[in-house]
Formats: structure tokens, C-alpha cells, sequence
């Protein structure tokens, strides 16, 4: 059942907050370990049984990518590409809609998680979902926040925080085709799609897990997954 | 009654976050437009009526930061220097004790902000506070989150959501002397002070913002400030 | 002839003047266009007839290139590789000497050149030498240079000349299997190895091209390539 | 009689080689030690009795540097300002010709150097010099170089040489009122203005050191300043 769902990764994007290292390397291209981020991905989708990919990119980076990944035989895979100038994340779902079946995984090419997706996608079936969303309880947001009462005393001060009844969205969706009329050129996966479907009441469920996942798109978060990968502690 | 709170400016700090840049600048004196952020920020506590620095600094810096601001007279202020190996940010407090008084503002040395200090001093005075934190109702996270319900079915869910139950602290607080207390080598003030002094039931209090502050701690956050201040759009 | 000639990659090394960007990728992986470094290297390798190739590798970069080059097939040839703890070039080569024959070709891994090793192979067999090492009369010196004449008038000054009458070694060198017992751990073939065969009165000889390589061993010279490639001046 | 010497500093200079510290911090203002490198400059210059300083710079930094050095006062010297966009070295002094007198002297920005001043004036005058540079027999180049017989045979061979014959220009010259007829917008001092001036005949006088200077126009050149400093090897 899962062997058939095919997966969209989103491999461009310009890596802004790594920049200047994406002046010379595609996020995607990043080595950590002995492998490439994009290999980590290929893998991890191969273990769960997804063999058909779609990769989408942009021009800046075709070559390079499909230089390396080619048909994904290599890797037990069988890749196609998807090229569409910068459009967003939901642009680009739409530039490869075509190549996209009744129900596609949306994979964004900075993450690195371990999640069980053949689970995720019974839930997304059992639900009859439009769109499911990995979302995870184990991600430590950012700053030190407070809580306040009336008064202006401050009942709760925590530094980086997990916010549990916040549960992180971990760039890993389930979608039904429906989705794709959601999918405009120079529109965002994250800040309109999903919004959208939640206005027009579709079947929206998150697939929730206690794991936390590893964006490489930062220096820090880059630094923190080399480390984890160095010392065996993560394994994709 | 403000102009004489001293202020103990936290500007030690490794800059991992900036690295490599800050291999080769200390991130006090990182220049944006016309001049470096602790030049913005000695300009902004002068504005605000506070005239006595403490500097906490660590020795990797010291030599160059006491070089460029000296005793702060070419800013108009008055500055000493309190030098110890990275002990933490409470732990640099407790290094520089003897220089501080009955109550005093710690600001973190990578932090823009524009909030009214004499009100906050009055607040803290008007609540007896022990400690007084600025948090501020408009910063963003980094993530996209959701709110999931008991059948696992998502009913919001926001991109980079500002969570106003959540105030964040913007490193900016007033202490009155008994924190030190609290204050020991290789602590942290956010992480183990202020939690201690939560738990032993002090009066730690929120002065609330609706504006908020930038810290220049990451490029991109770095990059932010450029843009604001190039646009003339931030004004400190 | 050449078809049996091995090279020996140096594909080791620091790469401190490209830091920070070989914190994140060794030398050879750096992309270029849609290929990396290394892969144009193979290319030009085979191209010119040379089909078996050692990749002499510290421990740092030895996972990653064996995961990317593996046996060398993809690339159309034959790939071996030696791992040596930063032991200097020669070092390196010494450290090989088990699977390298009786003339062997030695190939800087931050080198892109495009000469025609055939015939730089029939140079050292007529010439019987022991060492030969590719030279170009086309490599301007980074400085602004002066001649003085003896009342110290200038009489020549020229920004960053090429002086023909002092061509440079491109880093691409046949050696006869004699040069390995000059090749000892922590030394290096152009500080040692070549100014002791010449003082042994060896036959070294110097195979002289009017063509310019590319090392891309700096961030202006990498820029450099980089453009030369996208604009399709350099055809490797 | 060097007391009236004005010093005219080439502090504009886009600092690619240094991308991207130089899109935080422009060269002049990359601290090394304890100070900025302009600090460098401005004491050695103070300390050579040259105390008239016309800061050249161009759009991008003239605010930082003004705001940083304003009229010197503090460095025990007296700074004017030129701006001008980006118009070459000999471009940057055509800008500023009515602040240059009769004999100034010309610094590059990137430039460490430790070379008597006063002892250049007195060459200069001595020998009627329209135009002296400062030039160094001991700068290494940063290639292998060989000579070759006319048989192709090797005769030397070395690592990064010092070429003596070939004295290095260090960015120090003296120049009379006269050479400024040479100077035009986007043209080059090196490239363009002293190979005019030997074709035309002019009096061109080498002032030779055995001394090294440093330039920290690169990361490689700008590290090892940094451990000279650190070390107190290198004393400015």
C-alpha cells in the first residue's frame, strides 16, 4: 500500500540562513558523515518503502542534483525531477502536478527525522484525511518564555521550552490530490495551504509522534546533526 | 531615580551562532549602518537615563572592547569592566558583584531593543519586585504549530505564530541585589536563576511589551537589523 | 603506454584557505557547475587515457569520497585508495608506494588543468628522466613587482606579471618509482622531494605549456573557475 | 620636513577576497589584537611624524569609518574624508587632488608595514624621484617555480620563493603633485599609473627593504598578522 505513494521532495529553496555555505553547496548536497543530506532522505524513504520520488528543484541547482541522484538506481530508488523557478513550496507541488498520484508523501529536503511513515499513513487512511501532518511533541522552541497573571507576576519562566500543547510541524505531510487546487504558483505549503484547508473545514490530522526531528537549515541545527551523526547517536 | 540604576551589560559570549564571523569580530562590536551594536545600546541605556555601565566581558574580548569604548566618555557615559572566563551569564554576575548595587539593570549584549526603562524601573518599584523581566508579546517563533484534538484532527495551525500566552524575554531585566544570591559560576540567569527563584516563591515580575526586541545573534536575525536599520525603520 | 600509467590523487589536505567552506566539504567535493571537483578530475584523468587512479585520502575526508567515488565505475575507471594521517604529499605517496607501479602520474586534488599527458609522458620516456613535472609559462604572480637598477631607479614595474623566465609547477608530475625513496612521512614534494632530486644531480625535467591551470585552493580562485565553467570557457 | 608629508590612506577597496567577513565589517575595520587595522595605521604613521591623514573611501563605509575615526583627534592625528564610488586607486586620488599638496604619500588600507618613512622622504628627495615606492626583497611568492635549460632540463626548483630580483611593491609610495595628471577615474595606480610614468621616463625611485609587510586583503594573510600580533612578534 505505502510502496505505491510516492514522495515529493522539496529540494530547493535558497538556504538563506546558511548562506554563505550555499554559495557553494545546495542544501541538499550538504555532506554530513559519510553521506550526503539528500542520501539520508533517500534512504530513510527506501527503509520505509517508498521507491518513487519526485524531486522538486530549481534551476539552480538541477544539475548539480540530478548529476548526482540520476534515475536513483544507485540508491534503490527511481527519481524524476520537477523544475520550476522559485514559486514556494505549494508552487512547486503545483509545477509537478502531473507527475503526482491520488495521494502523495510531501517531504521537505532540509529534514532529516526518523518517523514510521507506513503508520503515518495508516492514520492518514483510518482518518480518511485530505492532508496529514507529522508533528512532533519534542521540539524545544527558540527563547525563554514566560507565563503571566493578572497582575503582571510571572507564574512560569521556562528557557527553550518544549510547548506540548504546541506540537511542532516537522516538514513531513500526507497529501490527498484535493490538495493540489490548494497549490498556487508563489504560494507557501506552511502558511497557506494548510491554513486554507483548516478554513474550508477539510480533514486535516496530525500524525503525532514524541520524536523530534533535525532541520539541517541553520548553522546550529547543521552543527547539532553532524555532532548526533559523528557519535552514532542518530541513525536515519 | 533611574539615572542611578547601573546597568551590567552581559557582552562576553561565544557567538557560535555567527560563527565564522565572529571568529574575527567580537559580537559587541559587529558594525550595522554606522556603528557597532554596543554603540547602540550605550546610546539607547543614555537615552534612557542610565549612565553607569558595568561591562562583563570575557578575556577572549576585553583587550578590544575596553580599546574601543575605554571609559565611555566619548559616549557619554561612564564605564567599567568586569573580565571572567566564560562562567555563564549569572556566574558573570557574581564575578562582577562589587561593582553592582542595591538594584540593577542586566542587558544582554546582543539584544536591540527600544522599551521605556523608567517605566519599567517603576513597575518593578511599584510591585516590590525581586526581579523584573521584559517579555514582549511579538515575537515570533520559529516553527509552524498546530493545536490537535483528542481525535487527532487539527484545528489550528499557524506558520512562525507569535503566542501571546507565551511573552518572550527579550534579556533585558532589573535585578534587585538579593538575585545575586541565586548567582553562581557556571550558571545560567535564564536557564537557573530566574526557575530558583520561581520555585522559592520570589516576586519575579513581567513588564509586558507589544513591541519586540532583535538580538543579533544569528545572520538572519543579523541581517533583520541591517535591513530595519538601512530603511531608516528602526530608530534606537 | 600512458593507458597503463596509474595517477596518484592528492586529495587530502586541509583546505584552511577555503575555511570555513571545507568545515562543511573536503576539497574535492566542492561542486562546480554540475559536477564536483573530483568528478571532473576523473574525467579529464580518463580522457586522457588513465583509467586507474589511487586516491591518496586522510582519515577526515576517506567515508564521504569512498561513498561518493566508490570502485570508480560510475566514473569509468578504476579506483583504489590509500588513507594516511596527515603525513605531508610526499608522505602520502610513500604511504601508497605498495599500490603505485614503476611510473606513475601524481595529480594535486585542487588542481583543474587540461594538458595533454600523453604527450607529457613521451617527454619523460625520451628524456629517461626520473621526474618531470608539468610547468606553465601562463600563471601571473599575485603581486605588483619591480626591476631596480643599481642607483635603485625602477626600470620595469608590471602588476601581477607572469614571469616566463620562472614557470610554475601546476602540480601534476610523472615520477619514476626511484622518487619514492625521497618520499618520507611528514614531507612534501615540492619543499623536499624535487629540490633533493636536483641536488642528487637527478634527471628532472620540466614538461612547459603556455596554458594556465586553476587551483581552486582559494576562495578568488575557486570564484574564478566557477565562472570560467558557468560561462563555458573551460572545458575540462 | 616629513611633518608636512600628508598621507593619503586607500580605505575603500571592496575586500572580496575577505567575502563575507567583508559584508559585515569592511577591511579597515577588521580588528586584529586589540585594535582596528586603520588604528594600526594611523599610529605607525603618528609615530613616523605624519600626522595629516585624507581618509579615501567610497560610499559603503564612509559613515562607519567617519563615525569610528571622526577628525582623528583621538589617534593624535588630523583626518579629512574623500568619497568616491568605486573609481580604481588612481580614481580615489584624482577625487581627492584638492586636498593633496605639493609630496604626499599614498598607504593602501590592507597594508601592515614597518618601513622607515622618514628615511623613504630623504630617497625621495635625494634622488628627484617624481613617484617612490617602497618595495620589498622579501616577500615570497606564492607558487613552486622552476628554471629550465634548453634542453628542458630542471636547473632549480623551489616551494613559495623569494624572487630578489624582483622586489615586491608593499602599497607605499611617495608621489609628487605631478603624478596626479595620471590619475583618472577607474583607472589603477599599479596597473596603469607607474608603468605610464616609466614609459614617459619619469624619475621612478625603488626604496628597498629586506623587511616583509603584510597585507590582510586574504584569510590566509589575515591570520597570520593575527598570530604575529598575538605572538608580539609583530609590533606596528
Amino acid at each position: 500500500m505505502i510502496s505505491c505513494l510516492k514522495a515529493a521532495i522539496l529540494a530547493g529553496g535558497a538556504g538563506t540562513r546558511l548562506y554563505p555555505l550555499t554559495a557553494y553547496v545546495p542544501k541538499a548536497l550538504i555532506p554530513i558523515g559519510n553521506k550526503y543530506v539528500i542520501e539520508y532522505i533517500l534512504e530513510y524513504l527506501r527503509a520505509n518503502e517508498i521507491n518513487d520520488i519526485v524531486m522538486l528543484v530549481s534551476n539552480n541547482e538541477i544539475d548539480l542534483l540530478k548529476n548526482h541522484i540520476q534515475d536513483g538506481s544507485r540508491f534503490g530508488v527511481h527519481v524524476e525531477y520537477s523544475t520550476a523557478e522559485r514559486v514556494g513550496t505549494a508552487g512547486a507541488l503545483d509545477a509537478a502536478k502531473e507527475l503526482l498520484g491520488q495521494t502523495f508523501l510531501v517531504y521537505y529536503g532540509d529534514v532529516l527525522a526518523n518517523i514510521n511513515l507506513k503508520k503515518m499513513m495508516q492514520l492518514h487512511l483510518t482518518k480518511k484525511a485530505v492532508c496529514t501532518l507529522a508533528v512532533s511533541t519534542a521540539v524545544p522552541i527558540e527563547y525563554g518564555v514566560a507565563r503571566v497573571d493578572d497582575d503582571g507576576r510571572i507564574t512560569y519562566f521556562e528557557e527553550k521550552p518544549v510547548l506540548k500543547e504546541y506540537p511542532v510541524s516537522m516538514g513531513i505531510h500526507i497529501f490527498e490530490r484535493d490538495v493540489l487546487s490548494y497549490c498556487k504558483p508563489n504560494t507557501d505549503i506552511a502558511q497557506h495551504v494548510i491554513p486554507s484547508l483548516l478554513r474550508d473545514g477539510k480533514r486535516v490530522y496530525a500524525y503525532m509522534t514524541d520524536k523530534r526531528h533535525y532541520d539541517i537549515g541553520t548553522f546550529k541545527s547543521l552543527e547539532e546533526v553532524r555532532q548526533l551523526v559523528e557519535n552514532n547517536k542518530l541513525l536515519f
